[in-house]
Formats: C-alpha cells, sequence, structure tokens
C-alpha cells in the first residue's frame, strides 16, 4: 500500500531497539480518514474469504481492526492482556512473550466470541517477532475455528516472523514491509 | 439513541456488582455496522462544534472513538493506562481510580497529539463513576486545549457523575442513560 509507506517516510521516526514510531497516525493518534482507507484495503484483499471475524490484540491493533469490521461488515474482536472482572470466565487463553516489556503476558478471548464455523481474520498494527500472531492463531486453534489470514499494517520483514509463518501455508498481508531501518531512512520489500 | 437501548435490552446482561455487560457488541466483540452507527450519531451531535480531536482511553473506548473520527474527519488520540517503552518523554498524565481492578493506574497522554488550538471531544463507552473522564478533563487542561464536551455510550445515570459533571457546566451527551437496573432488567431515562 503505497500511500502506507508515504506515511511511513513522512511521519514515521525510528528509534533505538528497533522501534518504528508512528504514534502520529497509526496507534496513539489514529488519522481516522488513513486509518478507514487501510480498513479497506484489507476488506479489499479479503473480500472473497468469507471472513466471519475480525480478532486482534489491544490495544493499538484495535483501530485498524476497527476499520476492517466496518469494511467488511463482519464483527471485530479484541483479545485482552489481563482478565478483568467483567471478563467471562469461560476464555481461550494463550501466552505471549513480548519483547518490548520483557514480560509474557496472557491473551484471553471469551468463548463465546469465537467457534466453530467462523473463519477469522487476525488484524494487527505491526508483526514483528510474530509472537502476538501466533498466540492468536492458537486461540482459533483452541475454538475450532478457521484461519483465513493475517492482515497486518506493518510488518518487520528484517526480523523474519513474516516469511516464518508464509513458509507454514499461512496467508500473511502486509500492506508494508520493512526490509531494514536505521536512524538514516526506512527501506520497504517490493511487493 | 434508541437503536442502543434496544440492543442493551436485547443483549445486555446485568451482573453483580452493578456490571452492565455488553461485550457481545460495544467492547469485546464489536458490531461494526452498529459501531459505525454509533459514530456517526456522536458526529451528529457534535458537526457544528469545530472539534479538531476526539480522545479516549484504552482499551474499550477506543472503537467508537474510531468510528465517531471517522464520521467526523478528525484524528482520535487514546490516552495509555501505563507508561510504555514506546511512549514519548514529554506526556501529559492524570491519576484514574478504577472500581473495576480496585487501584489508581496512570493515564498518559503525549504532549505532541494534543494542545493549544484544540478542541478536544471525550468519548467513551461507559461513564459510572466519573474518573476515567476526568481523568481526560485533567490531562485537556493541562494541555491548554478545549473541551467541545464528553460523548458516551452508555452512561450509568444511577451513579450520579454524568449530572455532577453537567452541573459543573461540562456537555456531556449519552447515548444510552441507564436510571436503575438488576437481573430483573434495565430502565433507561427518557431524553
Amino acid at each position: 500500500m503505497k500511500a502506507l509507506e508515504d506515511k511511513i517516510l513522512k511521519e514515521g521516526t525510528v528509534l533505538p531497539g528497533n522501534v518504528l514510531k508512528v504514534g502520529s497516525f497509526l496507534n496513539q493518534q489514529m488519522d481516522s480518514d488513513f486509518i478507514m482507507d487501510i480498513g479497506r484495503e484489507i476488506a479489499r484483499l479479503y473480500e472473497g474469504e468469507r471472513v466471519t471475524r475480525i480478532l486482534t490484540v489491544e490495544s493499538s491493533g484495535i483501530a485498524i481492526a476497527v476499520a476492517a469490521g466496518i469494511a467488511l461488515h463482519v464483527p471485530s474482536v479484541f483479545a485482552k492482556k489481563h482478565k478483568s472482572a467483567n471478563m467471562p470466565k469461560e476464555v481461550y487463553t494463550a501466552p505471549v512473550y513480548s519483547y518490548t516489556h520483557k514480560e509474557t503476558y496472557e491473551i484471553a478471548v471469551a468463548k463465546e466470541y469465537i467457534g466453530k464455523g467462523d473463519k477469522v481474520l487476525i488484524v494487527d498494527d505491526f508483526l514483528a517477532n510474530g509472537n502476538a500472531v501466533r498466540g492468536l492463531i492458537g486461540i482459533i486453534e483452541k475454538a475450532g475455528a478457521d484461519l483465513a489470514g493475517c492482515a497486518i499494517a506493518i510488518e518487520k520483514g528484517f526480523q523474519g516472523a513474516g516469511d516464518e509463518l508464509r513458509a507454514q501455508g499461512i496467508r500473511v498481508d502486509s500492506l508494508a514491509i520493512v526490509d531494514s531501518m536505521d536512524e538514516s531512512g526506512v527501506i520497504f520489500r517490493a511487493q
């Protein structure tokens, strides 16, 4: 998605520790029209796939998951990172290790919101080491649902998880793939 | 908003501890078309107000904040509940006490995403004791921005915070106000 690459080049900042900061438009401040464009692009990629549900993980994936849900007219569900008082007891869970926070947390989705017969599209803002996506795939498997694929805004291609998932036969569509980045700039993979 | 009251009556569940569970359509699983209807209704209420930014707090407010942002064509920003590694150092913060989790946490918004000249609309899924909204108002004041008002999906009217805010001259629009609720049902305030 050329518009996303242009936006990253214009507004993104590379920070130490392989962090690509895109908070101005994607995941802290959301550029509403642009988020909806991303949702429509995801819908275009999966429009023939009979997706019944979109699944993401809180918090930064929610905006584009909602936009994709609006564009595809299917419900979106987000996995919670901590069990809360309002969380139904009947949940599917998976452990996820966060390199950002250097800890393992649990993600959980209520069993009532995903199940057999569902065809689930995973949506997230970033794919880096793939841990969040693998956790979500684990929940989809536990629920007996089918995986339609993974639609990602920005894949850090140099971390390899996207290609590992593809090698396993999982459909991964990333709207921008960063092959390398440093303070001097960002280089995208041709798609 | 009659459609929201109907949806609460049809799909909502009252749980012990004054919890109104609406996870099937509003804040865990999001009914995309309905979330967009809520966004359009919020946009209709504030269309003449020259709102420049929408502000919410992670996670459950993000979906309707994004929908309202899409409908109003203005960016939405969410306050984070914990400072994270990717969070700019320059943040406005406010303490918020959570009755659900029985603890005080800090919410934070990067200074670059809110400032003088902004007219900010607070959006959230619930207004109960008002602590989250008061925290967000505190951040808007620290930023020197103006408050357009608070657009809430569901106000728990019996907890009083909405009327307290109105008595202080703050505009609060709640699409459904619950005046009382128990296992036998939910009663809405006429609006």
